[in-house]
């Protein structure tokens, strides 16, 4: 069935239940930023793979709200879809909510699935019903009643973590969130958030493309935990490993009704996070506690076992980036290599360090053009063999068990134009601007991603996405709550910690034309303590040369210099011993200082 | 009555009422920053005399927490009055509200006086003492019990501000502001903030030292608006004009009782704003619609005819600073000039400019180590001879009919020390950086604020205030919703929009030694708009050198020297015309190119 004839289907369905006008989030139960196979509704109903993005459904209109990332994207796949694309932020594009507010009439009905949306998201959505005298209906899962041939829930078994790699037992963790709990005078903490679960018992799974979750839920008690999740996917010794730690097994849907009996009780829940059906569910006697999942935090800030484990995946992870990238640079223009055939030969050095899982994310493998594509996906259909005189950038990571990464190089493949070497060292620039910032405890992103645009932003240039995001260990590759971003988002000020994992990846996306990213992992340190307080830098983790053969230096000051060359430096020292000769020749060169 | 004592007395009428816990802030009922002799009980109860401090009494214990501008000033001003001093941000201090937390028990009273603190905060103080089973009374202004001889209200006259200076009149912004409720669907708008109200009504008075502002309060509805003030202010004409838009007075303290009304109707209220004890008089059956005043913004984005009063006013004012600085820099050594008696000099300059109402604020003029102390007031007792070998910092500001000025410089008497000439010229290299910056419109002060702590932070080394904030017309010299500010307060996260005046402040204090800020105003206006989005810049508008004797160009890059001279041109070409010979004989030296 083509998209237009599924959202034909829709209107019908939504006409069948009385509902006037239908929300559809990117979302599985547990607010994931990517979701398995059983949940991508917006992908089945619009055509859009992105992992954001909103569809709001009327009997007249269909509209698709995506960020920035995913403009150049949404435009193409909804062609002929019948579903227009929202630019969120741009000029004369109403937010979603605003929308809602517009079209809504008195009498009329709002459905949306209750699970799929957080508790805030519903209230502001009911809130909006309430104002215009509209109702609200979140039972109804009309994408579900359409979708005959929907994947099943997965049914992927789950794995430890050795606590050599994760660094805490879970007795531990437990303990710290009852602390935690006790604080605030919670007797149950309910937990929906998968990578949080998988953080605090030390399991991971397969139930995502990519990101090795288990779909479950968890009630902590004070003396016990429900979890609530498919017990077949664990082994004997994981159940046994659980039990120890007081971890009694219930099926997956059964929370729905727990929830009910807990009235009374005192409940710690993350408005953010929690979905707005199971919290309808929470009898009104249960006194609410709202509160950020304290796991959130205790899992941004990586253990001493986590960061001598991570230091070693970005080591590993740099050495097959630089064999990758000499590779590339000596045979792009003698054998046929194409965006997709390149993503083979990485994967194949990575596997070649040891001890590695599988991607960390779908990689971008983007040549030319495509590179200007910020979330770019080869296929088949769109792969091209890359070539002289444009850029190659790939975006990818590495899951070891010593940890995740993610990686962005852009490499130039032969001359490329004077624009092109300007776009690229203003990126280098920013990039490393940010690196190199020194700052106060108790700064955020926000403060910070200044440095990141000032070499744009000086020319009257931008680019749409955030600078950094935190990194999890074998969760999310995009983790809460620190990051790069100028803009305010009400959930993203959490100051940096010594011991958090953010990235730096700048970028300039000229459409049609090029695109230049380049991203390291750095990490959060404390620095000079003294009258003033306490003072905080970010050390890189990540070792790979920023290609020189598409910097250029006329329009680098000498500060901008001496980063590179500084950090070039460190490129070498930490990456020739684990090269052979001809490697270290190369590496040579392209450390150089300028 | 010493203050120990009269803490004694305060502590006799909490046993006598039953109260173990009082909060007493510095505020009138109006959540004003800088408060009438009437309300200044935070003096009279602590002997503190800065604009930011709130106290907390116990049986045994009395404490004030004050914020990083007062740490040096409350040390001196609490000796021997037994109350101790918190330093808000410090390690080990905790917040009033988590020391609240941990001495409240159950049972206890908590006490305050309602109309002093605003909606959200009574809420905070309600919440806490709720959760510790302990009980809140709001109805007891203790502190007016035990002072015998407080100031009455302010009964000084009110004047009306011509639309040659206002640019719009009263008609035309009550228009906008029912267009705001009518959004939001509100019958009422409860208006509680003095410079809200002297900006709605383009009316200024005398309630408050150095704030031309009148004590009221006003209720717009739809078609009239109730103003609750003292009629006897003003005269018959301005009543006439009021009366023509539809303003009708009742006595000040008749709006208590008026809220009471108000059941079945839809009110916008700011909790910010109004005062805990007007909102809890407000019924249930009151529709409360919570948004930010609209005052709020309106008043800060200045209009044409604002802009261009405001301009002339700055110029004025640089043209005063420079006469002064030429006097100061000639004549230190010569005749004797102190703290105290340079502030009569300047002021006679500023009177000279013509049009000139009064300082905009209390002047600050502190010479060497003076200076450190951020909001230093000089009185009799400490005031001091300005001599060779240290600097002379003034932060002053004029209120002209065409608008208020906020201006400090920094001079140096004679040759002083390398460091302190090193930090002089941190202190530019802050205030260029911040004002040279480009930014999409949307950032706000947390972004950009990063500019002028980086010379600092770069160096660890910091200071202890925001760099910047809004400023009014002859309202309010700190004027919300937007300022320069790198830690997160809820409500700056405003952006920064066309036409917003806004201070450049940063500063370096050495305790014991010497202190260096240089203050300007600038404009915020529209850059380039192109495919990335609509960029901003901001425009100098105060046109007084940065002392190029206390400037060492050896830490200063190429990019450094290049905003410095090109400010020091413009400083040239603009005041140039307005002096004499040997003044511009002067100003050419000192804003020659380095």
């Amino acid at each position: 069935m083509e998209i237009k004839d599924r959202v034909v289907c829709l209107r019908s369905k939504m006409l069948e239940k009385g509902i006037d006008v239908y929300v559809v989030p990117t979302a599985d139960f547990h607010q994931s930023e990517y979701v398995g196979a059983h949940f991508k509704t917006i992908e089945y109903i619009t055509g859009f793979t992105g992992e954001g993005g909103i569809a709001v459904f009327t009997k007249d209109e269909a509209r698709l709200w995506v960020d920035g990332r995913f403009f150049i994207q949404g435009e193409i796949q909804l062609k002929g879809t019948t579903v227009e694309l929202m630019k969120i932020g741009e000029p004369g594009v109403p937010a979603m909510v605003d929308y809602l507010e517009g079209i809504l009439q008195p009498g009329m009905v709002l459905g949306f699935d209750g699970r799929t949306v957080s508790v805030g998201e519903g209230q502001e959505y009911a809130d909006i019903a309430s104002r215009k005298d509209a109702k609200v209906v979140y039972s109804e899962d009309l994408i579900d009643e359409i979708w005959t041939d929907r994947p099943s829930l997965s049914t992927e078994p789950a794995f430890l973590l050795d606590v050599k790699y994760s660094g805490e037992t879970t007795e531990s963790k437990l303990s710290r969130v009852r602390e935690e709990m006790k604080k605030v005078g919670a007797d149950a903490h309910i937990l929906t958030t998968l990578d949080d679960l998988g953080w605090l018992f030390n399991f991971r799974g397969n139930d995502i493309d990519f990101f090795p979750m288990v779909l479950g839920y968890a009630i902590v008690k004070m003396d016990k935990v429900e979890l609530y999740a498919d017990e077949n996917k664990f082994d004997a010794d994981m159940k046994k490993t659980l039990a120890a730690d007081g971890v009694v097994f219930h099926p997956y849907n059964d929370i729905y009704k727990d929830v009910c009996n807990l009235g009374g009780v005192s409940v710690m829940i993350d408005y953010g996070k929690l979905n707005y059906a199971m919290y309808n569910n929470i009898p009104a006697t249960a006194k609410l506690i709202k509160a950020r999942n304290p796991e959130i935090l205790m899992k941004a800030i990586k253990n001493d076992v986590e960061l001598a484990n991570i230091k070693v995946a970005q080591i590993k992870d740099s050495i097959a980036h630089v064999k990758f990238m000499k590779w590339v640079k000596e045979n792009y223009n003698k054998i046929e290599i194409s965006e997709m055939s390149a993503m083979d030969k990485l994967e194949e050095l990575r596997i070649e360090q040891g001890n590695y899982i599988r991607q960390s994310f779908a990689p971008i493998s983007s040549y030319g053009e495509h590179a200007a594509i910020v979330h770019y996906s080869s296929s088949p259909e769109t792969d091209v063999v890359i070539k002289e005189g444009n850029f190659f950038l790939t975006d990818t990571g590495a899951g070891f068990y010593e940890g995740s990464t993610d990686i962005t190089r852009t490499y130039a493949l032969g001359e490329v134009s004077q624009i092109m070497k300007d776009h690229f060292t203003l990126v280098a620039i920013s990039n490393l601007s940010l690196a190199n910032v020194k700052f106060m405890e108790g700064a955020n992103g926000m403060n910070l991603d200044l440095l990141a645009r000032k070499p744009f932003w000086d020319r009257n240039m931008n680019f749409n996405h955030g600078t950094g995001h935190g990194v999890g260990y074998l969760l999310n590759i995009h983790e809460a709550p620190s990051g790069f971003r100028w803009q305010h988002r009400s959930h993203e000020v959490e100051p940096f910690h010594e011991n958090m994992i953010i990235t730096d990846e700048p970028g300039i996306y000229i459409e049609g034309s090029h695109g230049v990213r380049l991203e390291n992992e750095i990490l959060c340190c404390k620095g000079e303590r003294n009258e003033y307080g306490q003072f905080m830098y970010f050390e890189p983790i990540t070792f790979i040369p920023f290609d020189l053969d598409a910097i250029n230096p006329d329009i680098m000051t000498a500060e901008d210099k001496k980063m590179l060359n500084d950090y070039h430096k460190s490129v070498y020292e930490k990456l020739a011993p684990h090269l052979d000769e001809e490697e270290r020749v190369f590496l040579e060169k392209y450390t150089r200082a300028i």
